[in-house]
């Protein structure tokens, strides 16, 4: 009952979740490795023993000895091993982005829909965040009745000095984007970006902070704040205000210190300490469901979407005024509403 | 050494004037008031003992026992009693808006600068109240770095339904536009307005709730959420985001309870019981002012400019784009910033 | 209807009325000082224009420009002027402790009672703090049911080396102790010490922090820790544990600063900024009812309950177990329960 | 690499180890159950596949399949398999309490000193709490300085009606006694009872609240609020008061929810909820532990000096005052401070 994971792309996320899968989860174990780095791909193999290291991720998902497929290479080299799962009827999951273009991600939702069946969970682990969680049920029970705003921040403490403007918005805002869509069960209509003043600590040339703003299919408006080099933390902020009251992300602080004439909790540092349990339900949720046969999670399709206005976005960055994004027609296999992140 | 105040207009805010004067604050009493309703006015005069009931504004004015004039009337109402007491040389407070147009508080600049001092002080609470005073002295000392954006929400429970979109620009925002200004020491340069879905509880047609972006003179973003049907009680949210840190308000329950599941505490019924102690702290400032012939507080050329940036606001909510605030060069009257509440 | 104050004792506090009825309270003024130290009396009546100044506070009670005293000498002295203001039918507000003995404090209790009525009033303003009325009204409304236990925390950033373990108790805790009575509508019954750890930065000898148990006459358990080195700041904590609830003070910071990793808000630095709003509430309201000729606030037998509560405590500081407190009969002139601070 | 483990007692807490090593962590599997009640005992087998069924905990643990055991049946009847654990050489991991008396738990100390080396756990999953190991980590950076006092409050919505005012100490209390010897590296040295007024929803006779009080070796008073039927959730509290700051912890609410005049958070229903993450790390470290053969967490010493705390606790609440706690010396085995859960 043990499922053998193949993981295609060893770099940060992908020894991260080698060690989930290795040490911190139940029912799987990392049988292969792929890279085109080999030597990391052999450093990454080495502390997930019995596992095979492959030249490729194809010759990978041809292994049997793998049942299921993650794949953490960067975003341009999502689409063919994802398509090569598809075809080969093995479970993938796929970290974000599913593509980085419309046309890659309508293809791997043409596959699919193709093979009839759900195989593909992308990695929008916001969704397992309890915060999160916590605010789909209040919106589900009726607690602040219908929404009409969502606030969110996204807030680094500091980020490398390559990251462009655009991929404030593809790589920042894409979890923002995605966790609007699951909230609200609604798709990004159109998008704007505002640009307020340059925090001079970012590099020269850098948006940052900018503001995305989306309008939802349902007249909800969505404010997302993006500023990557905040300084003091890892803030992940959100509210989303309804008809009779509004829900918002409590601060984390585990605990509250006195002293020096004030009181005080900590802020994560970044990502991995904020949404370290988020990624680990989320992947033990994928391997309990590839273990039923079952599919869970984000799908192709809201993979598509994301993508779809993260390139209104970038789009919107570079004019004046609102961009419409055009979704093609959703196919049946993907009818549940995005509200559901596949946990029946 | 007791001030002798005049109020002129003695509806709702009026009456609390009256009585903050009469039996809360030190150091002046009402000699007369003035009201177009006589009844009312003498109902109001009742309340304040001794005091005398005029007929009009200009005639409370002209009374030798009003050393100084509180303006209560209805906006369009305020320059004739304004200008009034600049000529009479008598020191006023005018009740936001100081007039509804530019053009009639750019008179009332005019006239000030003509008179060589100032006399006129205008009804913006907010930079009273403690936790926008906290959060200007968090900026003054650098706590969190230049200033990038700001967010402001303004919730009200509910509003008659008389109230227009245009009003919830012109009488709702304008205390965010006023704060901006104060807390940024900044002008607004330009407006825009974003509509969300509407609140069903909103009567029929209004704006209910906008989005009102400023651009500040200085690149800053302001993003002013007005609600003002938000079901659930008078929510005033305020957060500056700086270059490495932020500054909000807190919550303002006095006590925390807990019962039946979880925990929680009181959010303000109305803008009586957030801002009472504003108002009080607000008219004492004044009152000590006058007594030591000094300004104090919000002056006209504050009056002019949220004026002129709620005209922008009202223009951007009828069009798709950004409507640009041009102001007239600021005289030497004014030159302190309009970070200084007059406190010295 | 100006109430015409005279005011014994001119130092820290005595000043600081002083200034609160010439500047910021309505309706009254101060006509009359008087001071053991003549120079400082005189410094003090300079701020209080056309004030006389007396050699005894037995000469300013006779003074016919005098309606009404305020006691601020130190608490031994305490008695002499209270009794002499009731002899002469003039309301009296005399700081905390009304009296050092039980026996002092029962011969005013006596006088008042021999004089028909009440003109008493002891400054506990604890009761007059937004915090404490809030834990009030909820339990008043039924809000966490009966309640079982009180923790209440006192908490001084440092203190004089002069102070010693007897004076936590009765100059630290008897706040607490009065807050306790009013809050639970109970007298105290017992009371006992516990000593943790010394605290290194406390004078030599010194028992703090200490931990006051009371046992009220309803059964109900307070524990008060006083700890008056605490280094950090002002910080006074309250929670009442009910049937089926529990209310506690929220943390007073107005904004919230996230910064170098954290976010947080500021502790008091002292009870004048903790209470500021207290002590103006609290006089405020004894101008109003001197004003209407009615009594107000805390009273005689508060104030004789609270030094029978304080003597029971020192007594054990110095032994093993548990001191009761024997009250005598309470006349029928405090009927009201203490829970009344006298407003209506 | 996989444990085997053999689980005796398949009760609740059995039941949802069993689940726990099943289907949430990493690195074991349950292959062996036992309980007197053979229906439960493979009903829970049901839920282990491949596990057996075994009669007594004895021949589970003679059980070659059987790597290390984890014991979960009812306190009096912990000794016996512990014993015969540490005979047998296998790690056990033993649900609070150790046993029920000082003399079982110091014949399992003998036993596991005559063995050489530490092959017990007790499950005190408090320690493997995020806020408690915040606190832990606040208190070893000296952020507050040298503890003086800790407060902790342990309340339950209801109880069964079985409960006695004995086991409030032995099993509700015990928890915050042995976090108490961890957070502040130090033993019980006395103890002491006081009684609040009972609470009216608790069974006849039940001394529901009561406060324990724990003098530490280092002179440091721990007050314990044990509320059994609180009525409104599961609540646990605990702050630590030191020389220059004090470390408490936070709620825990992962959303706020504004809504009919007030804003307020979830407070946990039960234990589970409220320590779901903790009991997951604690036996995801022991398993670690016994894969890597190294010992880890609250160790058999660990045990023996809670359950004399307790005993004293129990004396102390049928006496007047303070019983003190007279433990044997610690052997070198478990030099160690109890500060360390064993995570290196």
């Amino acid at each position: 009952m043990t499922v053998n994971v193949g993981v295609i792309g060893t770099g940060m996320i992908g020894q991260d979740h080698i060690r989930r899968i290795t040490r911190v989860l139940s029912g799987a174990r990392v049988t292969a490795v792929a890279d085109l780095d080999l030597d990391r791909a052999k450093s990454a193999a080495d502390r997930a023993p019995g596992s095979r290291v492959h030249h490729s991720g194809l010759d990978l998902i041809a292994d049997e000895s793998v049942d299921a497929v993650v794949v953490c290479s960067w975003g341009p080299a999502h689409p063919e091993p994802v398509l090569a799962c598809i075809e080969a009827g093995k479970p993938v999951f796929c970290e974000k982005p599913l593509a980085t273009t419309e046309e890659a991600c309508g293809q791997i939702v043409d596959a699919e829909v193709a093979a009839g069946r759900r195989l593909v969970t992308v990695g929008f682990m916001r969704r397992y965040d309890a915060g999160y969680r916590a605010m789909k049920q209040a919106l589900s029970r009726g607690e602040i009745g219908t929404p009409l705003i969502m606030h969110s921040a996204h807030r680094n403490a500091s980020v490398p000095g390559c990251v462009s403007s655009e991929m404030i918005i593809v790589d920042t805002c894409v979890h923002d984007i995605d966790i609007a869509r699951w909230l609200l069960n609604a798709e990004v209509a159109a998008a704007g970006v505002v640009k307020p003043r340059r925090n001079r600590r970012a590099a020269e040339g850098l948006q940052d902070p900018l503001i995305l703003l989306l309008e939802m299919s349902s007249g909800v408006l969505v404010d997302i704040e993006a500023l990557i080099n905040s300084g003091y933390g890892y803030d992940i902020r959100g509210e989303v205000v309804g008809e009779t009251g509004t829900v918002e992300l409590a601060e984390t602080a585990a605990v509250l210190v006195k002293r020096d004439g004030g009181f005080g909790g900590r802020v994560p540092a970044d990502w991995r300490e904020r949404f370290a349990r988020a990624y680990d339900a989320e992947l033990q949720r994928w391997i309990d469901a590839v273990t039923a046969g079952a599919a869970t999670g984000p799908s192709s399709w809201d993979g598509y979407a994301a993508t779809a206005a993260t390139s209104a976005g970038v789009r919107a960055l570079h004019s004046a005024g609102w961009v419409e994004v055009s979704l093609r027609r959703r196919p049946d296999l993907y009818r549940a509403a995005p509200e559901d992140p596949g946990e029946g």
